[in-house]
C-alpha cells in the first residue's frame, strides 16, 4: 500500500468512526478515557521500553539534549498522562449543548446547539505526550482524530496509541476513533493536510517553520498557533508594585512557554524609576536584556555582558530563553503601535491605574490575549477555565487565544416550531 | 500595473482601512451607511444607465433572460438597497461586545471581547445588489472589504462603488474600507485568494463551481455556501396538518431560494395517506414530482407528465425549481441516513409529534439548521434574527448557517486583573 493509500485509508476510517462518535454518550467517551489511563498504567515497561527505544535512536541521530528531554517519559510522565486522561473525563461534555434560545416574532423558537466537527488533524512534533492530550480533548468532543507525531518519538507514540485504542474498545468505541499515523514518511504529512474529504481540520502543534508550511500548502482548515512573542507594557499611570512584580513573573515563570514576555515596554516618563529596579531583578535571574539606546543610558551596569543593544530583529523574536527585549517608548500610543507592528497576535498586556487608557488599550491591541494589570503568564486552557487546551490560536478564524473542547466543535441552528410555514 | 500588482495594492490599501474601521465609532460606521443610501438616491440616473450599458452587453453576449434577470436594477431595486443599508445601520454594532465575564479562583476576571475578522474578499456573479449587501455587512462588523462581483455586471458595480466611497467619505471613514475591484481579468480572482498578507478571510457568493474552485484554489480561509438540497421528512407521527403546510410551503414559497425544499422524504406507514393530498397540491402548483418507485403507486396521476420515475442523481440535486424528488422511507433511520448522505447540510425538518424522534432527528442530522415542525423557508438571517446575511455557510469552521455581523467578527480574551501573578 502507499503512502497515499495508507492515508487515505486512515481518512475513511476516521470519517466513519466520526459518525459514531458524534452521537456517542458522555458516559461511554469518559470510560474510554478512563480505561485508556487504566490501559497506560497496566503498559507502563512497554511505554518505557519504547521510549527507551526512540531515545536510543535521538542519540545516535545526534539530537541535543534539549531535543531528548522532550522525547523523553518516566513513570512521573505517565502518571501525568494519566491524569490528563482523567482531568479531560471530568470536564463537561460540549455536544449537544443548546444555546442562544429564543422566540423570534414568526414563532419559531430559535438556538444554537455545540457539535463535533467531524475528523481533526493533529500534526506535532517530539513530545510523546501530545499524543494523550490532542486523542482525549477529541474524542470528549466527539471528533475523530488522527495524529502524526514526529518520527523521533514513532515508538513511543505506537505504544502510547495501543493504550488509546484498547481504552476506546474497553469502552465500546470505534476503534478508528483515534489512529496514530504508523509510518514515519514525510509525505504522511502532505496527505493528510490534503484531503477535506476525510479531514475537517488540521491543528498543527510545533515550530513557527512547521506550522507556516503546513498553513501553506494546507487544502484543509488549519487552526494556527504561530509563536508567542508577549509583551508587557508599563504606563506613565503604572502602579510601581504591580509593574515590577508583573514584569518579573512574566518573564521568569517560564522560558520556555508561549505566554512568557518576550519585550517590556516602559513609558518614558516611568523609565528612570522602573527600570533599574526591573533590570536588576532580571539579573539576578541571569536574564539577558536587549535594549534600545534610550534603556541601555538608564540601566546601571549597561556594561555588563548581560545587557546589549537590541537590533531591530529582536523586537520579532520569541527567544523561550532567558533573553528580554526592553524599548522605552513615547506613550501608550507608541507602544500599541510596537505591539501591532512586533507582536504574534498572542498576548499582552498594560500595566496602568488609568481607566480610560485600560479601555484603549483593550480594544486597540490586536492579539488573542489583551490584559490589564496581570501578567502574561495567565494565558493558558487551564487558567482561563478552559480545563485544557490543544493549542493557542493567533487566529482570528474559528479560534483564537487558547483553543479547548469548544474550540474543537461547531455550532449548528435548531428551529423548533408547531407548524410553522413562513409567509 | 500587473492585475497582480494591482491586487496587490487593492490589498494594501484595504490592510491600512482595516486598522483605522476597526476602532471607527458605531456612530461614524452608521453615518456612512446612510449616506451611502443618499448618495445612491442622489445617482439613480447613472446607476440605471451604468446598469443598461450592462444589459446591453449581457444581450450582445447572449445572456439568458434569467441571467439578465438577476443583472437588472431599477428603481425598486435602488430603494431596496437604500433600505438594506439602513436596516445594517440599525442593527447593533457587535464590535467591543464583551461577554461570558467570569472571574477565576485566582482572581483575574476573564471575558471575550468581539473584534472584526481584517479584510474581508467577497467574490460574487451577477446580482448587482450582492455589493451593498457585501460592502454594509463588512463595514457595520469594522472590516475593510474586496469586493469582486461577476465582469456581466461591472459597469452597474462601479457605479455603486462610487455611492459607497462618497458614503465613506462623507462620514470621514477611510475610502478604501471598501473596494471593489476594477478589472474584468479573470486573474485578479486567484490572486485575491492567494494574499493572506492582505485578505484575512474569502466568502464566496455564487454557483457551486465557483465555490468549490475558489475553496479549492485559496491560501486564505473560505466560508463556504455549497447548494442548498434541503429535506422535509414526515415521519409515522406526524401531524396531517402540519406535514402538508410545511411541505406545500417549503416547496412553493419561492423555488430559486437555498432554503427550498428539494426532496420530500415519507415514512412508509403515512405514505398512502399523505402523498396524494400532498401530491395534488403540488401539482396545482404545476411542480414537477420525481418520485421513487413506491411513491409511483401511491400518487394517484402518476402517468402524467408531471410524475416521473427519480434517477439516482435527483437525490443529489439542488433544483430551484418547480421541481420536488420524493421518496418514501422506512422510518426515521432511513430518513437520516438519507438526509446525511445526499443532502448539502444545509437546512433539514422532520414533522412529528413524537418527543424521542424529534430530540434524535435534531442531534443526528448533520446540517446547518435542524428543524421540528417548521418550515426550511426560516432558514434565512432576517427570520433568525441576525438582521442580515452575507450568505450561509453550509461549513462547520467558524461559521455554521446563516452569517450575519458575528460571523464577520472573532473574539479574543480580554483579562482584568488588580497585580495579578501567576505562581
Amino acid at each position: 500500500m502507499s503512502v497515499l493509500e495508507y492515508m487515505h485509508t486512515l481518512g475513511q476510517q476516521a470519517r466513519a468512526a466520526a459518525a459514531d462518535l458524534a452521537q456517542a454518550p458522555t458516559a461511554k467517551k469518559n470510560a474510554a478515557l478512563v480505561a485508556m489511563a487504566e490501559a497506560m498504567d497496566a503498559a507502563r515497561a512497554d511505554l518505557l521500553a519504547a521510549n527507551t527505544k526512540d531515545l536510543q535512536a535521538g542519540k545516535a541521530n545526534g539530537l541535543t539534549d534539549a531535543m531528548l528531554d522532550r522525547l523523553r517519559i518516566d513513570d512521573a510522565g505517565i502518571d501525568a498522562m494519566m491524569e490528563g486522561l482523567r482531568q479531560v473525563a471530568e470536564l463537561a461534555d460540549p455536544v449537544g449543548e443548546i444555546t442562544d434560545m429564543s422566540y423570534r416574532p414568526t414563532g419559531i423558537q430559535i438556538g444554537k446547539m455545540r457539535v463535533p466537527l467531524g475528523v481533526i488533524g493533529i500534526i506535532y512534533e517530539s513530545r510523546p505526550n501530545v499524543t494523550i492530550d490532542a486523542a482525549s480533548l477529541c474524542l470528549k468532543a466527539g471528533n475523530a482524530a488522527i495524529l502524526r507525531g514526529g518520527s523521533e518519538a514513532a515508538q513511543s507514540n505506537q505504544a502510547i496509541a495501543a493504550c488509546v485504542t484498547a481504552g476506546l474498545l474497553a469502552a465500546g468505541l470505534p476503534e478508528h476513533a483515534v489512529q496514530v499515523v504508523n509510518t514515519t514518511d514525510r509525505d504522511a504529512v502532505g496527505h493528510m493536510i490534503s484531503m477535506p474529504e476525510y479531514v475537517d481540520v488540521i491543528v498543527p502543534r510545533g515550530g513557527k517553520g512547521l506550522i507556516e508550511r503546513i498553513s501553506n500548502d494546507a487544502k484543509v482548515p488549519v487552526i494556527k498557533h504561530l509563536d508567542g512573542n508577549c509583551h508587557v507594557y508599563l504606563d506613565d499611570e503604572a502602579d510601581v508594585s504591580k509593574a515590577i512584580n508583573i514584569s518579573i513573573n512574566a518573564k521568569t515563570r517560564r522560558y520556555g512557554v508561549c505566554n512568557a514576555m518576550e519585550s517590556l515596554l516602559v513609558a518614558a516618563s516611568r523609565a528612570d524609576q522602573l527600570l533599574p529596579e526591573i533590570a536588576q531583578h532580571l539579573q539576578e535571574f541571569e536574564i539577558e536584556l536587549r535594549v534600545c539606546a534610550k534603556a541601555q543610558t538608564i540601566i546601571p551596569d549597561s556594561s555588563s555582558a548581560h545587557v546589549v543593544a537590541a537590533k531591530e530583529s529582536d523586537w520579532y523574536t520569541e527567544y523561550t530563553a532567558p533573553i528580554l527585549a526592553i524599548k522605552v517608548v513615547a506613550d501608550m500610543d507608541e507602544a500599541i503601535a510596537h505591539i501591532n507592528k512586533y507582536g504574534s497576535h498572542h498576548t499582552d498586556a498594560i500595566v496602568t491605574e488609568n481607566y480610560t487608557k485600560a479601555r484603549s488599550f483593550l480594544a486597540r491591541v490586536d492579539s488573542s490575549s489583551v490584559m490589564v494589570n496581570a501578567s502574561t503568564a495567565f494565558a493558558d486552557g487551564f487558567e482561563y477555565g478552559l480545563g485544557a487546551e490543544i493549542g493557542i490560536s493567533t487566529d482570528k478564524i474559528h479560534a483564537r487565544g487558547p483553543v479547548g473542547l469548544q474550540g474543537l466543535t461547531s455550532q449548528k441552528y435548531v428551529v423548533f416550531g408547531d407548524g410553522h410555514i413562513r409567509t
